[in-house]
């Protein structure tokens, strides 16, 4: 379970987000309890030392230091065979669930191969084309990116429909299906946030859920990769009420895995980052404070509400609709002022400028940072995981188990 | 070993800092194969939820949350009792070591007791006012802060050496003497940075070792606390030639300390932070490379440059001097332009900007920061550290080692 984005920042300020101020100490988060360490992201690219999630993905997925953008390919652009290629030809289950496109790096670097990660056509033509031993590589696909299977040019849906596998685009059709093929398409692109998103779009808890419970008939285990893909978006943003919202989409996701893992009992779940995003901060300029109410007051993201207004919906309107509080007459200005731009990036910014100064969000920038990232585990050789580790190691570990499988690793609970 | 601000992103920078180029993957830093898990920071504050260095102390040093700048006090302000009393009660040896005033916060919060961290007069006081069973409750203090200590109204160094201490105040004489008893004072206030030192002022890894000769001596063992100290002036300052510059003073003393212990094997060793500091990020505004180069060029602080240049030293000629790298004339221009307001603030601020913007630092603060930080250790009981914990867990565990002894927790490595 990778958290795109999710440095410590991201997981200490959920923490924060989530306290209950009746109690004298901070609550858990429903990771801290599977703390295991931390793993360094950093790539093997010539020109760049922050990784993106392409490289991050493919040490995870591959076992191999690569450059920026590389999806299981190495730095000659070879491919390299990746964790869920193993779990099939192991004759395992194999699935992918994320929020963004499924074509997106982080998912693509376990089951698909490219030089670019910005291929999203070619992409998503792998997950069809590519077949081991005959068969397809990833029996469960749940997330974003129709727009990426069913083109002009080729409709991979309709090719994965012709193969047998279940085509699904609403939660509805989701929950009322378990086949053990399915491709669930939700969005055209990247899945809305947690919080705007409308009754038809699964959570990712619930895309998790559907997952395991498809892939778990098979006898012979299986593989899941399942991303919080946008708490990375997010960051890049350096939108505070985004990253929590995606935040707790993936936390309650982990928590079905975990779930899953304790009755199963021969289930290992790994949860860690690809990187951390956005160079947030808990608190900012000086100040010894980091509010959440007005994380928790909003209703929607500022993205949500500067489309809106956009659209030509009123700006005091929508704001009073959303925000969960009430603005001062410059917070206010500052958003009419965006808004007579009618471009969303300026009002989207400019609302955003109004969370991070009541909250004292600091960012630092739009990119990637480099400082290690969590590792959390639950189940059979989580030990192994201890301590300070590459992010090659994930997949290293997870090659070993499919190799020698389960019944060497199974210890007790630490 | 406390590292005074010292959040994740200190301890990835400094092994990016450190990698070897020729190698394939970056080296480990001496921290990282003992890494245990992360503890969390917040205070326990009426007003401010990121806590401060006295706070984090005291959960440290005694095992409770308790208000911002309170000294092992309860939020009640009564005293409360620190693992180093506890230690001095059982018949050990104890230390403080620090490259701050030893009166300073973190050591304030191990050896005294006082409603407010600023009041640091009777913190010198109570180190020798405070006495377990008749006797002083710190053997060994090795840090700045000559002044508390010798001051018009009173001297305190000479109460103790009347009853018996050695005093010491440079490098060669604290080498030179082996004695239990000591108060080494190398500074008015603060130490030199390490990159700024002379020969005179001793490494906190040379204090280190000093401390542990003089302290190992006692067959009952030993309590010592150790703190960098500046890597968090250093992160308030967004100095990021400083930070480098504490966090190598801080990881040799924390080589000296793992040697001893290896050698010794009853030792535990507990390495953290308190809390981070100044919202450093590796990496800003949107490029996706840290560089080190300009920080390995460095032969000084823009501290030292700036105050070099306020008594009239030449801007270039010192630039020249001490930066390491050749300026662009824009870079001089903006030092030139501040030299003229001659306050090292500004100058001082005008050259970590050159060093942040190469180096592609970012920063969100002058203050500290809410995330997790790390928990380094290695002995016996470190497992009873793994994990997500509180910063009030580290004094329980003490507790618990001191009064159960040893012998109960000595444990095969991991």
């Amino acid at each position: 379970m990778i958290g795109d984005g999710m440095g410590p920042s991201y997981t200490s300020a959920y923490r924060y987000l989530k306290d209950n101020p009746g109690t004298k100490f901070r609550e858990n988060s429903a990771f801290d309890q599977y703390l295991v360490g931390q793993q360094s992201t950093y790539a093997e690219d010539p020109e760049e030392n922050i990784t993106d999630s392409a490289s991050a993905a493919t040490a995870m997925s591959s076992g191999i230091k690569t450059y920026n953008a590389a999806i299981a390919v190495d730095n000659d652009e070879s491919e390299v065979k990746t964790v869920l290629e193993s779990a099939k030809e192991n004759g395992k289950a194999t699935g992918l669930v994320a929020t963004s496109e499924l074509t997106h790096a982080t998912p693509a670097s376990f089951g698909a191969h490219d030089v670019h990660r910005k291929n999203m056509n070619a992409i998503a033509e792998d997950y069809y084309d590519e077949r081991i031993n005959g068969q397809h590589k990833v029996d469960v696909l749940l997330g974003g990116g129709k727009d990426l299977f069913v083109r002009n040019d080729r409709n991979i849906a309709a090719e994965f429909k012709k193969d047998g596998y279940r085509l699904v685009s609403s939660k509805k059709e989701m929950l009322a299906d378990n086949s053990g093929k399915v491709l669930g398409l939700f969005a055209p692109r990247g899945l809305p946030k947690m919080i705007d998103r409308t009754e038809s779009v699964p959570s990712l808890e619930e895309m998790t859920n559907s997952a395991i419970k498809r892939l778990s008939k098979d006898k012979d285990g299986f593989f899941l990769m399942v991303e919080g893909s946008q708490i990375d978006w997010a960051g890049h943003d350096n939108d505070i009420v985004a990253a929590m919202s995606e935040m707790e989409d993936y936390e309650k996701a982990f928590k079905a895995a975990i779930e899953f893992a304790k009755k199963d009992k021969h289930t290992l779940v790994i949860a860690t980052a690809d990187h951390s995003t956005g160079g947030f901060s808990i608190g900012a300029d000086g100040i010894y404070n980091w509010f959440t109410e007005p994380i928790k007051a909003a209703k929607k993201t500022p993205d949500f509400m500067a489309e809106q207004i956009t659209k030509g919906a009123g700006v005091e309107e929508t704001l009073n609709k959303y925000m969960g509080f009430d603005l001062t007459s410059e917070e206010l200005a500052s958003v009419n002022k965006a808004a007579e731009t009618k471009r969303v990036l300026e009002i989207d910014n400019s609302i955003e400028k109004i969370f991070n100064k009541r909250t004292n969000t600091g960012w630092t920038t739009g990119g990637h940072t480099g400082e290690d990232v969590n590792v959390y585990s639950y189940g059979p050789s989580r030990e192994k995981l201890a301590g300070k580790v590459e992010n090659t190691d994930l997949a290293k570990h997870v090659f070993n188990l499919l190799e020698k499988g389960n019944k060497d690793v199974i210890i007790e609970d630490k």
